[in-house]
């Protein structure tokens, strides 16, 4: 058996426990190393959570020969930096989504690791489910007809606070890029990138997105309908309806663990439960390209990633939500 | 016990069916008359369905003594001149949705019925339901907190036929007018109008929508996320999401018989299955208007009525969607 892929966590925090599970439930990868910031952070973390080597800066971490892929699972305005970072030390990275603030950072990270050869993918977690996988064979063999309409939602209700994340300009807070990304990606992954994009928002007192209901349209003639929010809980249904059939996966969508397939008068339900806490699948994507020696997943390709962020620029560009730094960019 | 209150049916059709039954689902009621500019259509379809009298013409319809209330059932753009025939008779009317093809015209009947001193009423059967009255109820009692997001869809496969009323443009074919008018209506119940109007549509060969997706943003700071189409089946789901719960009806919403109201973790269903085509609720609401001398109903008002109407006109506007009788208007 071949060693391991070595992880190293770029920002300890809530999310990293799920990743955390995910690599120790996939079997050919292990947590090597995290790095924060703050030294006692990052020495406590993997002291709580068993990893073995602990860095005081994200340099150090990207600088161990034994890493062999960086997950960065910091705030939103630091996706580009860090992701920046790995790969100028020759390390792959999966990043969170939002992939980064805006498609021109995405843009900036992806020909980085084109220019280094190293491996990049956007840590879209839901995308990778063998529900997924499932639903795109049911779509591609037509047992649907043609997607003409998809409706999606993740939004939920955050008590407002002017000094959380969700809320702050600084931190680009706000439903879309925190939430409002899921059903824009699985739209993506179905119907590929709107050529027109409307939808209205409504901003709270920290000028972010506190709400947004979202239209896409596409060249194929199909509409998504899509709606997010930090102050709503929003239903948590997805619903793809074809010319001959539709699919409906309950809530919560994103951790998409059953669905159901209409098609005439029939009925056809399928559960597939996961394995650990869903992370397993994007850590599996991600140790199976490496070893590949692919640069990018088919399944959620560098190009789709930064269409992604696209789509979410012209969003906020309607709703005129600009944030703190990018307001000379 | 009083007299019934007597109708006469403009347009005998297929929705007529859904009005006779609920007209004799309701105790003090009956179908007098029935109408068509074709004597033979009246005449059979006034011996098919039991109804006294049969009038080879609409003039003679709204000339009968003994007709206290008129049901228009014509085509979308002959509402609007039925309706006032009738009301320039001293009847009252009862208007099938869409109420008029644009708000222009929907003010017209408006003022006429007002001038005339006559009961009007918009037919959009799914307001009138108990179950409705229960949701309404529990909103304003404030048991799901603000409201602030609604999706609902109506939308359904019709196999394209450029003969059909559905793809007219003579005839105000297209989504929005046919069924994308019951989300609309749901949404004005619970938010009123929208001061923010938006969405995407694809408009097929004949230059009527074919789907489309709308988003509606309130003063409230509430939206709306409404799906509708001929070209394709949504799901039928109607689901209401506040601040501290939410409620959701089950396809097909617009013949609300059960919901499901939700707050923090705790869930109570409604069941409440309607007695007979559920166009009785409407019908009986008519009824108890006209004996307490009322010429509006409370429960879907004029206003509200004619401001539903200019909110599509506001979409097709966006759309461009314009029918040809609007070309010069």
């Amino acid at each position: 058996m071949a060693d391991p892929i070595r992880w190293g966590i770029i920002g300890p925090g809530n999310i990293t426990r799920n990743f955390i599970d995910g690599v120790r439930a996939t079997s050919d990868a292990e947590v090597l190393a995290v790095g924060s910031r703050d030294p006692e952070r990052a020495r406590a973390f993997a002291e709580k959570w068993h990893i073995p080597r602990a860095y005081g800066s994200y340099e150090d971490l990207v600088a161990d020969p034994d890493v062999d892929l960086v997950y960065v699972a910091t705030p939103h305005p630091m996706h580009a930096p860090c992701a920046l970072l790995a790969i100028e030390a020759g390390k792959g990275v999966m990043c969170e989504k939002p992939f980064t603030v805006n498609a021109r950072e995405a843009q900036t990270v992806v020909d980085a690791a084109k220019r280094k050869g190293v491996f990049l993918m956007e840590a879209m977690w839901t995308r990778f489910f063998p529900l997924m996988a499932r639903l795109r064979t049911i779509v591609e063999t037509g047992e649907i007809g043609d997607i003409q309409m998809i409706t999606a939602d993740f939004g939920f209700r955050a008590g407002f606070n002017a000094d959380s994340r969700l809320f702050s300009p600084e931190l680009a807070g706000g439903g879309l890029l925190d939430v409002g990304v899921y059903p824009i990606s699985f739209a993506s992954m179905l119907l590929g990138t709107p050529n027109r994009v409307s939808g209205l928002a409504v901003l709270g007192e920290t000028g972010v997105d506190e709400a947004a209901a979202i239209t896409l349209a596409y060249p194929s003639g199909s509409l998504a309908s899509l709606t997010t929010g930090v102050r709503v809980t929003t239903p948590h249904l997805a619903i793809v309806s074809g010319t001959e059939g539709s699919i409906s996966i309950p809530s919560p969508w994103w951790v998409p663990e059953r669905m159901t397939v209409r098609r005439g008068g029939a009925t056809a339900e399928y559960h597939e439960p996961k394995r650990a806490s869903g992370f397993e699948y994007e850590v599996a994507e991600a140790c199976r390209c490496v070893r590949l020696g692919l640069t990018e997943s088919p399944i959620l390709p560098l190009d789709e990633t930064v269409a992604i962020v696209d789509t979410m620029d012209q969003l906020r560009a309607l709703w005129g939500v600009r944030y703190p730094m990018e307001v000379n960019g």
